[in-house]
């Protein structure tokens, strides 16, 4: 007998607008929470350091994401978890040719786990590879993904 | 003759510890700067609210990243952009069976971008296409990524 399966979407949209040299004021939404979360950039780029980087948010998203599902799956699971401490380390490439702008690639993403339990290692192991296949961020990293980009021109939006 | 090619690593860490019912505390370094970006939940994991969930962070840091590089690439390939817009909608889903720990995978992820500027569509196509590829975030969607993944035991770190 197959049992009950339900799935949960899970829809974020947001929208940016530039302002000053670098800043982008970035409106998120999901249901009925919504977060101001502007981004900006230091000298590298020419910006004002007045908010955080893209990618400092993208860090911070994925440490996040991961121990919400540890502490999540921790109930489920029924394996005692007391606290976490996860750590990342994300290293991207940016190849420039003279003046050209420069061309980015990933190098390697790590998580670092630390669980502070009465569990022993298979449990834990069940945990973190639970943890892995409900976190988001993990799961779309994982495979390759068809971003969809479109233009707005006078005739409407176009594929780009 | 080959013109002069440069690697720029770009190199971001960051640490969570959690506190309270779902809340954690993230501290995000990368060069000389750091950030502050904890992460809660709302009701459905059971958190306080106290702060964005990490799928909002994601969000901004997809939008922001892009719009950096349009404003950057614009310089550098003359083509005027006075300002710019971008939205994102970012889908997942959630499929649990039962009560067992949920399995997630994206559906979509879609950039919408209106510039704010005088170049023909062939150039404004030109400077699409360099942000694309020089976003970190875009680029790093676009491939199946091997995320590592290390458990701390009493004789060590493990990949898990």
């Amino acid at each position: 007998m197959s049992g009950d399966t339900k799935k949960i979407p899970v829809i974020f949209e947001g929208t940016g607008t530039s302002s000053g040299k670098m800043r982008n004021d970035i409106a998120v939404k999901w249901g009925s929470g919504s977060w101001d979360l502007p981004t900006d950039e230091g000298p590298f780029h020419g910006g004002d350091s007045t908010a955080p980087p893209p990618l400092a948010y993208f860090t911070s998203a994925f440490i996040g994401c991961i121990m919400t599902q540890l502490r999540a799956f921790s109930k489920r699971l029924d394996i005692p978890l007391a606290n976490c401490k996860v750590s990342a380390r994300i290293e991207w490439v940016a190849e420039q040719e003279d003046k050209q702008p420069y061309v980015s690639s990933p190098v390697s993403l790590t998580l670092d786990i630390e669980l502070d339990t009465d569990a022993g290692l298979d449990d834990q192991k069940r945990l973190v590879d639970a943890a892995k296949k409900g976190c988001f961020i993990d799961q779309t990293l994982a495979i390759a993904n068809q971003v969809g980009h479109r233009l707005k021109t006078d005739d409407g939006w176009i594929d780009v």
